[in-house]
Parts: structure tokens; sequence; C-alpha cells
């Protein structure tokens, strides 16, 4: 069983509210010294069969059409884990 | 410039209906063979100070106080693009 990563962030350009909350909330807490935090989301897929590049291919096409929106988010996808398949398949898009 | 980054991710015995929903509209869409998805959070901070061992814990105090409820998710605290800094301080809790 092999495990890909989608993260989903927010591109640079569009404004992030979540990640402007607590980068503001932070100070307060005690915590000093972070310029800037973004929030994202991060997809962990279990998949069953081994990671080929054409798996990984089909994987992209969903993170591109479903997990992310690629007007305003763009996504990284990488193979973590990945028993019995070839090692790093990180690539990223949009 | 450092980058921080937190995985935040619900404990693996915790139900993540949101996951479940990703994974159950898969087929309908075409993607098959993904046994599982789960859904969790990213946030990337932006450290304007080198990251060194002292800011890494007080990170991961961060993730544990702010950024995580431990009762129900797990958090990893790894460094990204350490520029200056000292290479790889992956770490996982809780």
């Amino acid at each position: 069983m092999a495990r890909v990563v989608v993260d989903v962030m927010l591109k640079p350009e569009i404004l992030d509210p979540q990640g402007q909350a607590v980068q503001r909330a932070l100070p307060r807490l005690g915590f000093e010294g972070i310029a800037d935090v973004r929030q994202g989301k991060r997809f962990e897929l279990d998949v069953a069969e081994p990671v080929t590049d054409e798996a990984l291919a089909r994987i992209r096409e969903l993170a591109e059409t479903f997990l992310a929106n690629t007007v305003i988010e763009h996504y990284t996808v990488r193979v973590e884990e990945a028993e019995g398949a070839e090692g790093a398949g990180a690539g990223a898009a949009a």
C-alpha cells in the first residue's frame, strides 16, 4: 500500500484570511518571529496498486479536477511510503 | 527566510467524514484504486529568523497548543527551504 500526498494551497497572490487569523493571533499567544502563515489542505491517498507513472498521472488529474480549485489554488503531488513502487514521484503544477 | 511546515491530520482512529466523502466520490468520477483518503490541514509558516533548535521547539509548542487539537489530531513539524539554517529539522509528535 503506497501513500500519495496531495497538498493544496491558495496561490500566493490570493488572500488567505485563515492564515492571517493564525498569524495575527501568534504574538498574543507569545510566539514572535513568524512573518507569515498560509493555511491549506493536505490529502493523504492510500493507493492499493503500486504507484506507477500512469497511476500518478491519474492522481494528478484527480488533484487538478477535484481536489484543487486551480483558479485560486495550486497543488503538489508526491509519493510517500512507496513500498514496492518506484521512489520519489514529486511533481507540482498549476 | 525559512519555511516551516506543520501538517495536522486526524488520528487514524478518528472518523474522517471529509476524507470519506472524497473517497466515495472518486469511483463516480472515474478514479479507481484509491483505498482510503484522509483530509487534514497544512500550515506554512514563514520564519524571519534562522530556524534554530530552540525556534523549532517553540513552533512545536505552537503546533501542540494552537494549530492541532491533540485529543483527535496529530501533527508533524518540518523545515522546508531552510536557507541559512541547519538542514532537516523533521519531527513528529502526539
